[in-house]
């Protein structure tokens, strides 16, 4: 039976991936609809109670840039937020909060329940409808038929998922829920190549049976950074430290004992795992000279007792796991109250993907979050929101949109995605950008609110705040540009303590703070400096962009050039090994990879910028390329 | 493998009827393990948000005299509180909350997760130890063997679960859950009495989508009533009013012109659902001739826009669903979000439990909750609490312990069940018990507390609470006893307007107090009655013990004249037809079940105390019955 109800979008599951999806095609005005198994599970977070970290805090800002959810979410439900990084450069510096898994969840469904233009509906989705090679609708498990113009898959780790613990698995889509059979199913009928991941999780611990006394106490950064563009320490909920512990010797022997009771190392699960998440016993394995590796105790939320131990993610048989668990100094009498396990489940090639999300096979058919082979919650929810704003943007009947690698995370992560496909479940990092130093956290807003707007993702209250702070950080570069300091004006005292040693020339004041050690406040106490801008937000965007000003430019002048080149093709019979200069690595992943373009040459894994140079060299020389490069 | 901890007592399942077992059990200071699917929906709503109602509210009292969390968690999560029945008599006065779904699940899963002695796990069990023809642990789905002395079995729906929307069904626990099978097809092998009973839900609707101007609103009671003996008002979050919509002739037309696509009608549905909870297409077919029916729209949280429609639950198909809803006033643009859906699931026949509902075939294991064929969380928590504190007391080798049917509904409700059976799922009503005046909320805590303090089920709190709400009322009702009115000492305008007339003859307070339209605050205005009491508590007790006092001492006579002849035999060819004085029904019912005992014949439904008197007077003519009857 069809539903009488027609739809623009249709989002299928309400996890990360789907919630920012639904959320952005309601923001987009469209007819929303997000269908998943449980109302209840909308927003959970399968594995661990956290958000953000290096890569991934870029990706939260970003989606918060583009009018998501994440952060606001992550804002209301953070017990404890730190800066990671604080003390290296600003491209790597990174916002990470941990979070009370049922505040999130419950900031996630009031935006879910409260979006205009959005319908929930609590149903299994079995099957898509589909008509002249395009997708046209989805039937529910009781036979319902909904119709849309477009649909988003976002069924996470659920497609044929396959729980293991030791020697034992069991069907599920991860612990408590049920795995979507009958959709994997019909999804390996169509022509999309289908491949298993997995991942896991560790056992949860009952806080009241932990010696919190013996473990170092790791508290959050005081005053808290905030999450959202939006966002303001007000929001937070009472903040609580996290502790440390570590694994020994004997630990580590339980693990190596047990390995042959191990799915991953007898053979069970086929699914390859995440190398940079890896569970304790890989790590044991790996760095088998390593004596200690470190627990995180991360609490679950305020209410509760259930604590995460970030670090010892396992599938080890139960045995071993109480074991390995007792074994560690302060946890001798920690109970266990969810078992760790490991989940294996269907993705699918992101290879099969457009830039937009969009599947190749099938028009009208997105994909996002983990079903395109990625693990964790913001790249997930980044997914969500590309593949949710180009599903409006479809109906719409306006031009797909997706950023540039030079543009945001975001861009990276689709790129590396649908260019390269991934054998195991991909995670951000930074060093996955070319261009870190514009992909920062604290410039997500600059980079991507105004294209957001565009789109009609931002809503007035944030376009508004971001316009604001877009003119008063305008309207001081322009004046620090402006401002002439004169060596005669500024007492010897107060040059040493403001400049760190007296004023030898006539300087502007954007130069003056391009210097390292100078900040904005002390500058503004130099005579003649003027009135200071307040917002701290500005006066951070003023520092950062000054100091780093020249290597802004060259990366900037990078992009240029990349992007003029671009689309320039390599000879198929590029004779890559009598390009000089080239690394003899560089030169053998060229010869293996065979890119077409310098552009595909560029995105390669291990081809520096540098590397291309040599190329747009060796091509100008060949009388290849006419432009100076 | 066996998990290395030891437990006395497991509780299977983390419902309504398991949380109060597992919690029952740890307040009595043996080791507890509370094993659940999943530890996010411990302690959630599978229905209705609501706690409470006639019969219903009594039981909750109950729970709460004896230390139980349902009366407290109602206090924490309720969002609109009323007193049914106010302005009749007390014993059929009812408390009733509606609940905030998320609050309520947090306040149970806080209490769980705080109780000393009591350990929680996430697992579904699959199988039963059984060794030497008792039960000693349990086997959870990877394996895992828990041993202990007991085991409280307590899971629900989830037997065997099918869910049914129309023509379509599929395995399920609830909406959202899956069903338990593994569990479901061991325990047929076992010689347990196994039977399937259904029960339904309606759909739930998007606040937003209906147009409250046009509904009738119904707001809470204010001040509002609490819950729980140890609760206040303080502790309720904020309060919202519930809506009326009804039904009209083209709803039923509808609902008439889908039957043949319903399961119940259809006949694809075994089971038999609650005659007191029918469905909506059930109470169009009965109630032929009846054009509307109440809908109360009742809101599921105070985050949330979802809607739950009391009154509609129903497993027709979707679109007769979309339908129906939409022909109701008020409705015609509300938006479904959930399916309605029944459920058909395994259930024992409880006549095969001991009366402290551990079950006759297997030593050790104790059934409670909805798989005794019971409906209503409310039924399921008392006989969790009863099944936890009798698995607590085996483990500390004391004598079990149950109420009879004149101390507590909960003793009506096992006694009903283990005595009668059920063919539908029983729910609770006032008109089940005998000595309903003696049964009142509001002596719940007079009926229980001690018991339950000598059990180890009160705590300290509670218990000083109590002892010193007790002694209040000893003391005044005394003071009122030795406290003479003379007519003289009252003047004739006070006379009148405390006692509706002037005072003809000297009077001790308490007989006053007995006048119907005499309060105990009027009566403390008259001169000489001295200082009042303060506590309302205390103040309705009073009344209430007064004014009834003359019912209730027949009451007692009649039970105890009853408990007397409880085991008086009846011939085995007792001819019932020649009983002088009983009515045709009666008759016929005595001689279809052919009681054995007066205590049998008693408890016959539809056999009143005036019943049973005619049958001792016949015995005492036969000269089967020494003593005056
Ligand atoms: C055991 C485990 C361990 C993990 N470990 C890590 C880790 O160490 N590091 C890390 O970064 N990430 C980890 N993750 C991954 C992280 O949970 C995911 O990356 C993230 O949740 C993916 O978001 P998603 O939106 O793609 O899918 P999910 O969050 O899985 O959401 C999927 C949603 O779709 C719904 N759904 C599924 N099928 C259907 C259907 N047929 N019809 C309707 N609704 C459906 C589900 O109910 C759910 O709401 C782990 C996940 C699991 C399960
Ligand atoms: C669709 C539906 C409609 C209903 N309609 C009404 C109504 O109209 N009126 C009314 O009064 N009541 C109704 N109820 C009944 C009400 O929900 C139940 O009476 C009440 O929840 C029973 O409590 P319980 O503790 O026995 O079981 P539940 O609340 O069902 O709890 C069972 C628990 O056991 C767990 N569990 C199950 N199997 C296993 C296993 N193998 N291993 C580990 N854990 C397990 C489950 O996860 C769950 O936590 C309805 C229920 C449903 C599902």
């Amino acid at each position: 039976m069809d539903h009488p109800d027609r739809f623009d979008v249709i989002v299928v599951g309400g996890g990360h991936a789907g919630t920012e999806a639904a959320l952005a095609a309601a923001r987009m005005g469209v007819r929303t609809l997000l269908l998943t198994h449980s109302i209840e599970t909308v927003g959970q977070m399968s594995c661990n109670p956290a958000i953000g970290g290096i890569g991934k805090g870029h990706l939260v800002r970003e989606i918060d840039a583009l009018g998501g959810i994440m952060a606001r979410a992550a804002d209301r439900g953070g017990i404890q937020f730190r800066t990671l990084n604080s003390r290296k450069g600003p491209a790597v510096r990174a916002t990470r909060a941990q979070a009370d898994r049922q505040l999130y969840r419950q900031a996630i469904r009031y935006a879910v329940e409260h979006q205009p233009n959005l319908s929930l509906f609590q149903q299994a989705v079995d099957d898509l409808i589909v008509e002249g090679g395009r997708v046209t609708g989805v039937v529910t498990g009781m036979g319902l038929r909904f119709r849309a113009h477009t649909v988003v898959l976002t069924v996470g780790t659920f497609l044929g998922g396959r729980i293991h613990i030791g020697e034992r698995n069991y069907g599920g889509g991860r612990a408590g829920d049920q795995p979507a059979n009958a959709l994997a199913a019909r999804l390996r009928e169509l022509p999309f190549h289908v491949d298993r991941l997995k991942t896991g999780t560790p056992p949860r611990l009952d806080g009241r049976t932990i010696d919190w006394e013996r473990l170092t106490e790791q508290p959050g950064d005081d005053p808290a950074p905030v999450f959202s563009f939006l966002g303001s320490r007000d929001e937070h909920p009472a903040q609580v430290p996290c502790h440390i512990a570590h694994t020994r010797p004997e630990t580590h022997e339980i693990i190596r004992g047990a390995l042959d009771r191990s799915p991953m190392y007898s053979g069970t699960i086929e699914g390859v795992g995440p190398r940079y998440c890896p569970s304790i016993e890989d790590k044991v394995v790996r760095f088998a000279d390593k004596d200690s590796h470190q627990i995180f105790l991360e609490p679950e939320g305020l209410d509760t007792h259930e604590v995460y131990p970030n670090g010892i993610s396992t599938s080890l048989p139960f045995d071993v796991q109480y074991a390995l668990v007792r074994s560690v100094p302060g946890l001798e009498q920690a109970r266990i109250v969810r078992p760790g396990y490991a989940i294996e489940y269907d993705f699918f090639d992101p290879r099969g993907l457009h830039p937009t999300l969009e599947t190749r096979h099938l028009e009208g058919l997105w994909f996002a979050g983990q079903i395109n082979g990625t693990t964790g919650y913001e790249e997930a929810a980044a997914q969500g929101l590309l593949a949710g704003l180009n599903a409006a943007l479809r109906v719409q009947q306006r031009d797909p949109w997706y950023p540039r690698r030079d543009e945001a995370y975001l861009g990276v992560l689709v790129d590396d995605l649908i260019t390269r496909g991934t054998r195991e479940p991909y995670r951000m990092f930074t060093s996955r950008a070319e261009y870190r130093l514009m992909l920062r956290e604290d410039n997500a807003d600059l980079r991507l609110t105004p294209v957001g707007r565009s789109l009609g993702l931002v809503a007035d209250d944030r376009w508004a705040r971001f316009s604001d702070k877009r003119e008063r950080l305008e309207r001081e570069q322009a004046r620090l540009a402006d401002t002439l300091i004169r060596p005669g004006e500024v007492p010897e005292a107060v040059a040493s303590e403001v400049l760190g040693g007296p004023l030898r020339k006539e300087q502007r004041l954007d130069e003056l703070l391009r210097r390292p050690e100078v900040t904005y406040a002390r500058l503004m106490q130099l005579p003649g400096a003027g009135d200071p801008e307040s917002d701290p937000a500005v006066v951070e965007q003023l520092e950062i962009q000054a100091r780093y000003a020249g290597y802004l430019e060259r990366q900037r002048d990078e992009v240029a050039r990349t992007r003029r080149h671009e689309q320039l093709p390599l000879p198929a019979d590029m004779a890559f090994d009598q390009v000089a200069g080239l690394s003899s690595e560089v030169r053998e992943k060229l010869i293996a990879h065979r890119p077409a373009t310098i552009g595909q040459a560029a995105r390669l894994p291990g081809i520096t910028p540098a590397a291309v140079s040599l190329l747009l060299v060796h091509l100008r020389r060949q009388g290849l390329l006419k432009e100076s490069a």
